[in-house]
């Protein structure tokens, strides 16, 4: 809820209103859901966590009296998506990934192994798909799995699509409406594909 | 299944089983347990994955032409359990850990905010548990997370006792008999859960 000011009061909300406004899209979208996921958590709506970053680490001090300190590592690729979780007994599992781009979606930064990783949540029943973001258009989308890897599967692995078009997702995926608590309210998405019996 | 020798075949059986059972018993838990998982996923009976270690980055250097390299980095505590995923659509969740200790586990290496964590699960339904490795017994067990959390909430958090005795966890918990294919089916005693309609 925004704050209730009393009768009166002068706020130039113009300004803070663009401020906060212009915080958000700027907020990179990886913050935003967690930022969502922690209002779901606080709200005991759900408890889903974004997974840490796979790191290899090569060589450790181990000083003494003070922390071990990692002095190389190398980042590597997360052999599954990003988030999962519960939701009232379901299995959650996502992907997000946010573009700049205004009419199609880069396919660049998915890999084959967590294609297959969402197979196999599919699989177990597990509830499964893939958030976009356009940061240009402020606009997100939630698309099931199954219609993500339908299109990796069939026009992006024989080479002919290397980006999903944008109106490819709005054909077969749900608008989220950016909000404020929480910013990101995917799980009003996946409680209406649970109430609607829809397959994920 | 074991290989299947031809009649007559001649081996040193005792000896290469002995190393088959010592390796096992050398093999720490955190291997045993994702090798399991891993035959879990490839029978496609559940997609379960060991999160990633967290680690804090605070310096990366990014060398032409190679990989970006953390040069310094910290680990930090997890802020859930360790394993979590999917099987037949229920969200499992849990951690597992090993003692030397023969009469105890020490509760040293749990934390309050994991303890939490499995608190959250359990409001969602998620099934939550601890695995636990007596390594000098070679004894395995599975202690549901309300039995687990009991324990820690009445006795430990007082200041009372600083571990688990292993006849709580005999009287509580499920024994796990360690196997060859998966070494630690712990999903044996899930499915006999939910099949009895049991609360985690």
């Amino acid at each position: 809820m925004p704050i209730q000011y009393p009768a009166g009061t002068v706020l130039s909300t113009k300004t803070s209103q663009n401020n906060i406004i212009h915080g958000k899209r700027g907020m990179i979208f990886e913050e935003q859901i967690n930022q969502s996921n922690l209002y779901y958590l606080q709200k005991k709506i759900a408890v889903i966590h974004k997974k840490p970053t796979p790191v290899q680490v090569v060589k450790v001090d181990y000083p003494k009296r003070s922390a071990a300190k990692i002095t190389e590592a190398y980042f590597r690729h997360a052999s599954t998506t990003d988030y999962n979780g519960v939701y009232q007994g379901f299995y959650i599992d996502f992907e997000a990934k946010e573009t700049k781009n205004k009419t199609s979606f880069p396919l660049t930064n998915f890999h084959e192994h967590q294609v297959q990783h969402m197979e196999q949540c599919l699989e177990q029943q597990g509830i499964t798909f893939v958030l976009f973001k356009f940061s240009f258009h402020n606009r997100v989308f939630l698309l099931k799995a199954q219609h993500f890897i339908q299109f990796w599967r069939e026009k992006h692995k024989d080479g002919k699509r290397q980006s999903i078009p944008l109106s490819y997702i709005e054909k077969y995926g749900y608008e989220i409406h950016i909000g404020m608590y929480p910013i990101i309210p995917y799980l009003d998405i996946v409680k209406h594909l649970i109430d609607t019996n829809n397959k994920f």
